[in-house]
């Protein structure tokens, strides 16, 4: 992408997040803000502050001059600014509002995830490979978690470096443990410092790359691929390790149907270290 | 207490909380926060953001022209504009900072607790029964949430209930489990909607009579009384139960020694569905 589109895409990213976050404040610890409206093009059910975040994120792209591709949660694929057969080359991954249920009972862990993506017609299948830049804003502090490929990750105006932790005991972890296997979630608490349940996997992800979290694990292999296609470039941009279960790595298609499990770490010798703890089960 | 007393030790209390909260603000997310600078009364490493805290919720006492007793971590207990034989009559119980760890990694999820009890002199030794007013603030946030006996419970300025729900299925559980029996939380985990781990129980039990969270436990038996002498109050004053893990009431000692296990719901049914639930491991 040249670096004029960046900037253009980068303000519209950032935009986005602001008018979202506008969008669903009135809606935050309201009993309306869970009503179930409908069910996403993921299958699951929509809330009302889902649906509103969407709404918004949808206009942003419809109020800007250029042919876009938005994928999102509820919605699906929608191409803006453009007709068949032209083929989509700017695509935006949209996680409207991550950490719905903390939004709804104003636990201040929620916000949006954005990536953008660089589709060249003709070549594979979108991809994670094609994120160029991803964007996680917590809109309960504020905070905005970034990065662009082969720029680095930031956080608001600073640089962040993921942390450098690497023994086990001293290790801050999240993690999504219910409906997984409890006897490897028993095995990593019995050997680290402290774990988090936060709920809200992008944000718990770019607490990796700032160094708030030292890693952060989800089991389920029920992880939605574009839930973490913003926040799995901002944790490998501060210099984290992201792979599934397995430790291989993540590069699943960019569609709401994705699924994946995560282990991410500050480093690659922590990540090892709670790969052989869940494999010695 | 008289009317004109609780008045004035409110406001104290409320003004320890704003004073504490930006004697803190520059220290957290810094690596300096963490440093261990000595053991606290309790016989755990004090930190420096800890006695920071600590320091100014003591200025705040020391500030006023009455006697008044301070019961905290690190210094144990501290008796102001008093002297022997006089018998303390108010007693500050004060976490100056619950969630220290979370402020050192800049996790929205830190803040103080106050309780304020009233001591009868020639009395029992005072206990959370004597616990008359408790303040939690939020210093991520900004919320206060608190509540005088027998006055009901408040977050900010808005009266506060605690949840109605009694479904586990559909109940919101905070937890710190790491260090407990596993296969209790497991149990819990198969049956509950979600679970969260925050990592500050004074603020945690302040979501329990808020609605926030439909309920929390704590099955360590290592809970100190004094971090919860604040929230305890709030939670039963917003219409919640509060118990150790064998359903008794719990009345501990107000002193840094003290322990106990926790179990709060936001109802009575729901509090006995989730006993139900661990006496059957």
């Amino acid at each position: 992408m040249e670096e004029s589109d960046i900037y253009y895409w980068k303000s519209i990213a950032v935009k986005m997040a602001e008018q979202v976050e506008k969008a669903v404040a009135p809606l935050v610890g309201t009993p309306d803000a869970g009503e179930i409206i409908k069910m996403g093009a993921d299958g699951t059910p929509t809330k009302l502050i889902d649906l509103v975040a969407e709404d918004e994120a949808i206009g942003v792209l419809e109020n800007t001059d250029r042919p876009v591709t938005i994928i999102s949660e509820e919605i699906g694929i929608l191409h803006i600014n453009q007709e068949p057969p032209d083929e989509p080359r700017i695509i935006f991954v949209v996680d409207p509002l991550d950490g719905t249920s903390n939004a709804i009972r104003n636990i201040p862990f929620y916000g949006i995830s954005v990536a953008v993506a660089e589709y060249i017609p003709g070549g594979d299948l979108p991809s994670l490979n094609n994120v160029v830049m991803g964007f996680v804003k917590n809109f309960a502090t504020g905070d905005l978690y970034w990065a662009i490929r082969d720029q680095g990750a930031f956080l608001n105006d600073k640089k962040i470096c993921a942390s450098s932790q690497n023994s086990l005991d001293r290790t801050s972890l999240g993690a999504f443990i219910y409906g997984t296997r409890f006897r490897r979630v028993d095995s990593i608490c019995r050997v680290i410092r402290r774990m988090r349940i936060l709920g809200s996997v992008a944000l718990e992800l770019a607490y990796v790359a700032s160094g708030s979290y030292d890693a952060f694990m989800d089991l389920r292999e029920n992880l939605r691929i574009v839930d973490i296609a913003a926040s799995k470039l901002i944790v490998e941009e501060a210099g984290g390790v992201v792979t599934n279960e397995r430790g291989e790595s993540i590069d699943g298609l960019l569609n709401v149907k994705a699924r994946t499990s995560l282990i991410a770490a500050g480093n690659m010798e922590l990540h090892k270290k709670i790969m052989q703890t869940l494999e010695a089960i």
